[in-house]
């Protein structure tokens, strides 16, 4: 990505902290910071505000920073110093009136050893620190360009690993091992790593949201969940849900199938700018009520994916708040009944600036 | 693992919290719960005192730890109550005069959330929230029977799968490639995961002591870098390092290794309970200092191993305190020169009642 798209994001949390009222802030979140200057190692933070910015990092990571964040001003920490003494160094030489934290991602023990440093400081006295929640990650829900491309690729990375993985599938693999090939078609692919732990739900191991793969072998059941994804090394990431038969599947099954598919195509067709995020889950959830399975389908309809699996905007029935161009969501209705098992279909899908786009194109059926 | 297990570790925790005077705690960190009850989920928190003990979780773990902690009291959240609402209703039933949580946790969020919830109830007024760090942390160091074993097979599978990944090494592999063959090879033999992301670093690029797999290929040099480890399922691991000749090396390099290898030897052999932290760094650090290349040994010697991949004891120049039986410790020296390249050997040693036993068996040789 280009110097300036750092600039401008930079320049929108500039916007951001004014209208909260701060000079500047800390920035630790390690997605945040790699998000605002284009760094992906860790352990680092970000002073920024009117008139500072400045990456505070390690010697470790000096030769990476010049790197990947050409013109960007470093503050380099040698071995004798504390982490915490070089930021309150640096945060003093800004001496901010009001600094912001990410109180969503800072620990109690972290604020409290900042708070301590800078006290130490000359400048320390006059700085009021203020916790300020999920701030780059509002920037971070709205995707450009850049970012756009990056999960088309995550989406595709995935896709084409499931095709493989479907075309060798055989009775005799437990679902950690399908797992373990998914992750390992993916990174052959161009994946850094699978987007989070596959899951890979044989039979009525579906029933469970977030079943964690075991040794159930495919040929114990006649039908597999599988919910998987891609996470490129930029941190861009795809999240998919599919359903499929491995065997003669009970109608009940091909039933649940045909109202979740129902449900996730009208939960699609609401998406478009400034939709409410919880009429969107209605559209869908709907369907699900209607077909009388409601009470089993027990999560939300979809969430935002970028650098993180699950971000904002979520689309649920107490969310706030509408969907925007920009937004890139998954849709993954899901009725489950236990000791039975369970159907979720699950696409990722790009709000416009007139409607959407589904990103993912993977056949639905279950047969 | 027996339920004894869990209801020992339970009870050194209890005594810990007499110690520090609090009449319970909140334990919300993933690995401290999981080695407290044998749980493997996560979203969940332990509130553990005098007088209480209940795991706090919701309806999706609620088969899980009915067979994963037998025994254990559980309170299971519906959909309709906020997380931080079901955490300080617990609490306020229970009544802790003084109530710890875990401060290098907790977010400042979630600090200020749980606080507003507890305040609510009727009994909360009476509460404090006391900030605690690292106190499961120091159960954690001292590995019982069943985390020994553990550690072992970690160790044994990460061996195996480098073995198969040196003996169908090519040039042509980049070094991302090398890294996702190792983990998969590891996921063949049993293990979960890598341990971490395995450094495999051909060249120069070893001179980075964190440096992130890319595409340079193995052929590109005459000596590759890698530190690698298994995670097994249930969280525990293994962390080696070793380099070797992939062509003819530079003179330089092998005296770098000669230095280093004796710089291990003598980290090892001063390990015993009730060495000190510093005496065990400073040991294989003398070495290293005698040869000349003192400013090239950046990091400390080792670290402790076990459900995280970095836990204490640290065995560093500035650590406090002493070696106890029932420690794992990497023993890991290293000399980077920039631009030209880094050795480091690293091994994986228990403390024992009279002595230690290095739990790795690869051999150490360059070429």
């Amino acid at each position: 990505m280009s110097p300036e798209r750092f600039l401008a994001r930079q320049d929108k949390l500039r916007s951001l902290l004014r209208e909260a009222e701060v000079d500047a802030m800390l920035v630790t979140g390690v997605s945040n910071v790699s998000y605002l200057t284009g760094f992906s190692g860790d352990s680092s933070a970000l002073l920024i505000g009117t008139s500072v910015r400045v990456l505070i990092s390690d010697s470790r990571y000096q030769t990476q920073i010049a790197e990947e964040c050409p013109g960007l001003e470093a503050d380099i920490r040698t071995q004798k110093t504390k982490p915490h003494d070089q930021t309150a160094a640096v945060i003093a030489q800004a001496r901010p009136g009001k600094l912001a934290v990410e109180s969503h991602i800072l620990t109690v023990s972290e604020r409290t050893r900042i708070q301590e440093a800078i006290d130490k400081t000359d400048a320390g006295k006059g700085i009021e620190i203020k916790p300020l929640a999920d701030t780059v990650e509002k920037l971070r829900q709205i995707k450009d360009d850049d970012e756009i491309a990056a999960t088309r690729l995550a989406i595709r990375i995935a896709e084409r690993a499931f095709v493989a993985m479907k075309a060798t599938l055989t009775d005799d693999l437990t679902e950690r091992q399908v797992a373990h090939e998914l992750e390992h078609a993916m990174r052959r692919l161009g994946a850094d790593r699978a987007a989070f732990e596959p899951i890979i739900a044989v039979g009525d191991h579906s029933a469970m949201p977030h079943y964690r793969p075991g040794e159930r072998r495919i040929g114990e059941s006649s039908f597999l969940l599988v919910d998987w994804g891609a996470a490129l090394p930029s941190g861009y990431r795809s999240d998919l849900t599919r359903v499929f038969a491995t065997g003669t599947v009970p109608s009940q099954l091909q039933e649940l199938h045909g109202v979740v598919l129902k449900a996730q195509l009208a939960g699609i067709a609401a998406i478009r700018p400034g939709a409410k995020l919880k009429d969107v889950d209605s559209a869908a959830r709907r369907v699900i009520e209607e077909a009388g399975y409601g009470e089993f389908f027990g999560h939300g309809l979809g969430h935002g994916i970028g650098l993180h699996i699950h971000e904002e905007p979520r689309l649920s029935s107490i969310a706030e708040g509408e969907l925007q161009p920009g937004n890139i969501v998954t849709v993954e209705p899901g009725i489950y009944l236990p000791d039975f098992g369970g159907v979720r279909i699950e696409d990722d899908v790009l709000v416009t600036p007139d409607g959407h786009e589904v990103l993912s194109s993977l056949p639905k059926d279950l047969v």
